[in-house]
């Protein structure tokens, strides 16, 4: 069974802080934005966490092997170089998606995303360091076959987008309504998504849905370990013996 | 009528670096990506641009106010910086998707986005000072009303997610198939789109599809400037305003 | 004659917003300000001019040929993206120790820098469209000779940091008490002056003075121009041609 | 006695990249090589280590606590995401000078500087886990009495830099050869000196030494741990205790 570390990350009050005392500058807020995930992305993969983007305000990671010192740390790290401040909400589970409705609610009882008074709030349970096993975190690569020639190379880019988007719009509300699992558009043609134990015939499954759905062909690559970046590295191999040998589905446990 | 100039910027043979010699870490990929969006935004941005994030890999801006020597420069700063390298290319049109269309056209014509002998592509021709108009660009900016109260205070993160991610998905269909204007999500609950001239009418249509089609309701500001900047900003005022009065769609021309 | 347009900025309040509410993480505070310093670059740079870093919380343009509508737009960046917020003032003359003069009593005149209640000043006279000449500014790139050979391939790296200090505190005393002109250390063995109109036996005097003094051997390259940008590009080329004729002092002008 | 963990970080051919083919911006230079600072502040600082600019292509930290695998993960990281590459050389010793003496054999013996086939060299012995103590960092920290009053608020700015500079490099020299000490300015009026076992004897003479050399009036913290940033942050509330007692030294050890 895995035992994903799932963390919330929050921006305190981000909202009403855009368009006070008036709108700011896109382009400020823009930067603020891919900034702010950049650096957590370099503070917890330091650490062999992911960081996904998602609303950019709101961001969900992997961080089996961060403490809540560590994350305590990031806090403070962002704190002092941003005008804006983080909460942050831990949770383990062997559903990914139960610990983050776990990480969720314990958030929200604190009070709202747009409650001026809650900030920096720092809760939950990291996994013990006893309890931490090499089958914790199972990450899929998934990329769309030959979106370049088929896609780039041919349709506007606009064009391109949108099909990429079905594709990803598609695969996260399948994958999270059959598996628990938690999948996120991280550029170009490529969706990782964080899973439950689930195996090769369970993936096929779900790129088979996909091209029924929508018409885009996947193809995925799976890794398994005690850290994100362990599982994540492993699912990329994967994904390029699924490369070299054409095949849509590759494990790599 | 407007004036779109937009830019395709596509990484020069980006998909094939990110796996050479073996798979790069996903952590410095997905910093590297969103660092090089910040600095475009802040790049394109001081000269009165936008700029999306889109793929990442492929990012699209629109550009009025930017002459290829300002482009050029923006490429020389980013080949001094970065491991990789842009290339860039411009058209304009009274319908976005059609700019878009001949700047896509143009960048093929010089090879795949994965030939490595492509690189630093700088072709297009931008709107000259003479032909520009208070009128040339029209942004919408989008959010979802009451997203906090709705979704983020109610949901767990993924499912408020995957809530914004369809209402997104489907406005970007719906604009682009309807009215030939690109729609990008900027973050919290927010999409920009680059517009032709449309009237309140074809907003409140555009909201009604996707209210009808995935349950979101959505609100819309509406600005239109010379320049990107100028008319985004128009847009946030009419967005506040909607949020004050209560209404669905206000246009700040 | 030259008119070089210096632009002093200072963060407000900044000693003690770094010990407040008790000392900040100095590795935080060092990101803070190099991030900020790269900013500045970009942004000042986007327009031709140049931003030395000199004291961090302090530093110190050269920005012919940006507006006070091209600062301001600045300075709300900076507000929109940091926690701390910058003030700024501008000053025109033909020595550039006496613009800097001007522009540090336009700032001071508007209270301490230490002062809470003082934030995001902006102040002062750009020099005017129709006065700028090609002949404005005038910058020197000087360069240890042989450092690598000498110093940075023999001593401990601490010991050649000592005589590029060395040479550089020298210089920079000499170059200001001689001339009026303006001497930052930019990285490695280089530092860049910003000088009133001087001739090649000036510079020769300077690099002989340094020598006496340090024992440090310099070279030096020349530009003028209407930007920083432009100046400081004619001084590097200027710069290589000493490298390659294996002389001292070379004039671009 | 103390055991410092000197870790030296040089670009890797720098000098030859930067006017490769033809000089390019500095202000891309100057971007480039502050960012590459602050995400070294990070990235060391992540893991309590400190990391001095000095001469920015040759950087000296302080690395108590991390291993060659973490320096490793490092020049990884900076490899993937910047246009150059970084060399490492870790060394330690009861005598600061005398660590780095070590580390700098250690790279140079590889090659010179601007070699450019000795690229991401990593050598050397870190501390062991077992013979680490609480004394194994001492640092100092250094700043201007009344920096603001006297200069700052009082003098153009670039006087106050000279008056800075001049008390920095007369400490810098001081503490190198009286107690192999490494002293490094980091903004404002701020020295860090990594310092051997030294008393507040030795400290109150180096600051008599530099008043009387030339008339700059330091105090000083003084921190001790079994890393930088434990000293570094007892060093910073040390001397925030000169500030309220009015005193010029303060040992916090």
């Amino acid at each position: 069974m895995t035992h994903t570390q799932v963390t919330l990350l929050q921006i305190d009050n981000y909202g009403p802080w855009t368009v006070t005392p008036s709108p700011r500058r896109e382009v400020d807020l823009q930067t603020l934005q891919s900034r702010l995930y950049a650096d957590l992305s370099q503070l917890i993969g330091n650490r062999e966490g992911y960081v996904f983007f998602s609303r950019f305000d709101n961001m969900i990671a992997v961080t089996n092997g961060l403490t809540m010192a560590d994350l305590s740390l990031i806090q403070e790290s962002i704190r002092n170089r941003y005008p804006v401040t983080l909460s942050m909400s831990v949770a383990v589970d062997g559903s990914p998606a139960e610990a983050l409705e776990v990480a969720t609610s314990q958030l929200q009882d604190e009070g709202s995303a747009q409650d001026e008074t809650r900030t920096e709030v720092l809760r939950g349970d990291p996994i013990s360091e006893v309890e931490r096993t090499a089958q914790d975190v199972q990450l899929a690569h998934f990329d769309v076959d030959n979106a370049t020639e088929k896609y780039t190379d041919q349709l506007n880019e606009f064009d391109t987008f949108i099909e990429i988007e079905q594709g990803y719009a598609e695969l996260m509300q399948y994958m999270r309504r059959a598996h628990d699992a938690l999948s996120f558009f991280v550029g170009g043609d490529n969706v990782i998504a964080v899973c439950p134990r689930m195996d090769a015939e369970a993936y096929a499954d779900a790129i088979d849905h996909v091209e029924d759905a929508v018409g885009v062909e996947l193809k995925v690559g799976v890794g398994r370990d005690r850290t994100a970046q362990g599982a994540g590295m492993a699912a990329k191999h994967a994904l390029e013996t699924c490369r070299e040998a054409g095949t849509a589905v590759e494990m790599n446990l």
